[in-house]
């Protein structure tokens, strides 16, 4: 005689999700804004639209944080990953003029637990706090037959609101534009099946080893945040017209940059008008990795690009500056087929 | 002298991302609704909101497809859980009364297959149509590190509008109204866990054997997609007063009524006012699960609940199946402690 199955025996402890739900729910709490219309859906959450938009948009983005995830497993540090899904999804939101509005996670794992998912959402809910964006709801799901023990996945989704008349679509981009790229945290969240391999494979260290040129640990290095680009942007949009911008992920600026370019123009990007940080001389060297390789893997150092007109450089890099960015002229705008060369 | 790193051989394959983003641009367009901005937004998606609406509120939802995804596996049939990833996330939508306007998902995968992906965004494209909303974005990463070779997760990301003065909360819900229940199409995305354990441990069956008592193989019984009650339950909307509804997912009718019902509200459900399908009858027997335990893991045959005044019981009835639905009067609210009881 076997024993009656129970849903927690087969794998679904409710109560540590109930513990889990209840923690997130704080930290929700703390990213509130006054169009959230709280303590009402059951199901799903409510959020009316800020006042005095004419023909609002919806901006929307999903994404992930990709294999930076393993860094945290190995590290056992689960508070900033959060932080990078909300940077993903609000600065792509950002490109197009659109001011995040609120925010939801799905967070899948192995196993609840509540301390660790607590952590996790801290670091969304801190992501959400630097986009100025709510919280509004999440699913935390427990999937032990396909997540690793300790492991887990993220997926995040943004949702902004524009005026229509104000998008930005790269579409009023010329050539004779200049290029502002503004300073990346680090690797950010993209690139990081290189980067782990040549840190691990080919340096040889685990991820509390300090990294020989960057002076940081592998986890500090690698596990910090993705810079939130939101508050300085919405503020130079309020006060300079921009003609195109880019968040630089996968594909660097390379690819980025393009997307967001009108036919018959191309970026020109002179390197050596920026810093390019250290940990990506050391990926470079040690993985013996082209240069062309590198500039559509990583970011380089540059992180979210903005396209003004030129005698807007000035007025544009000082709102920047005001709003905490740090801020290089990079390149500029010219006649010919769409895509970046380095020059 | 080690080769140097590229970033395909780290593991993420370009090409591979690429064809797989051509086939689900098309399979996006065929979702599009005519609030879709389309051609426009290189980072993010663009949707207005319906014309008409004074004080318009976003209901929003994010969630999963659980161990469900294993069966697909399992089976090699990928092309239906894209429509179970919609139904969750647009029938909880619809619970507050809003249409869903447009729909995100993300797909995370060992490798990025182009015809696998492309079977499962067929699905989600397949619910979008099903539902009504527009398929306007999603990410597909690869994560050959965090997923095992052939396995994939999904979320989705739902975002419905409704008036607010509009909103079904579950407020307005009294003693003496009574309680729909519109048929499930199977065990819909929740419960897996324990469903698989029956099936494959205590009855020994593998995805291609019919399931006794049933007479489906497990995969056509296990892979049936959830239900998506948005066409019928917006007519509805439109013609009848509506106090309360509920999407019976995790926690079943048991733990999903009580979520929208008001303080001093209990439903008193009638067992035997509904057939309850055989293979929840099979999994019982087969697993020796309490009632009590069925009918807080299962939905038991009911995938969605209509709350109306006693009144409106017909018409509510007969609009929900002139939408296609299966409907049964299946209890009463009550005054009592908020919860369900059966009886």
């Amino acid at each position: 005689m076997t024993d009656p199955l129970t849903y927690r025996a087969a794998g679904v402890d409710i109560e540590a999700g109930d513990e889990a739900v209840r923690r997130i729910a704080k930290l929700a709490a703390s990213t509130l804004r006054p169009e959230v219309l709280g303590g009402v859906g059951a199901f799903a959450a409510f959020c009316r639209l800020p006042g005095g938009l004419v023909d609002p948009v919806l901006v929307s983005s999903t994404d992930g944080v990709g294999t930076k995830l393993k860094i945290a497993f190995e590290a056992g540090r689960h508070d900033t990953v959060g932080i990078d899904l909300v940077a993903m999804g609000v600065n792509d939101v950002l490109v197009h003029g659109a001011a995040p509005l609120f925010f939801l996670d799905y967070v899948a794992t192995h196993r609840v637990d509540p301390l660790q998912v607590e952590a996790i959402v801290g670091g969304v809910a801190e992501g959400c706090r630097r986009a100025g964006c709510a919280l509004v709801g999440g699913e935390t799901a427990e999937l032990g037959d396909l997540y690793r023990p300790g492991e887990y996945d993220l997926a995040g989704f943004a949702v902004g609101v524009a005026e229509r008349s104000r998008l930005v679509t790269g579409a009023a981009t010329r050539p004779g534009d200049r290029i502002l790229g503004l300073a990346a945290s680090g690797l950010h969240s993209n690139g990081y099946t290189l980067a782990r391999r040549v840190v691990t494979e080919r340096l040889g260290l685990g991820v509390g080893d300090v990294i020989p040129g960057v002076g940081r640990t592998v986890a500090d290095e690698l596990l910090e945040p993705t810079r939130i680009y939101v508050p300085a942007v919405l503020a130079l949009l309020a006060s300079v017209p921009v003609s195109a911008m880019a968040h630089v992920t996968g594909g660097g600026v390379t690819e980025n940059l393009p997307r967001v370019l009108p036919e018959g123009c191309r970026a020109r990007v002179a390197p050596g008008t920026w810093p390019v940080p250290p940990i990506f001389d050391v990926i470079q060297a040690a993985g013996r990795v082209a240069e062309d390789e590198m500039r559509r893997t990583f970011n380089m150092g540059l992180g979210y690009l903005v396209v003004v007109r030129a005698e807007d450089v000035g007025r544009a890099a000082s709102a920047l500056r005001e709003g905490g960015e740090r801020v290089h002229e990079v390149g500029e705008i010219v006649a010919g087929p769409r895509g970046v060369e380095y020059a």
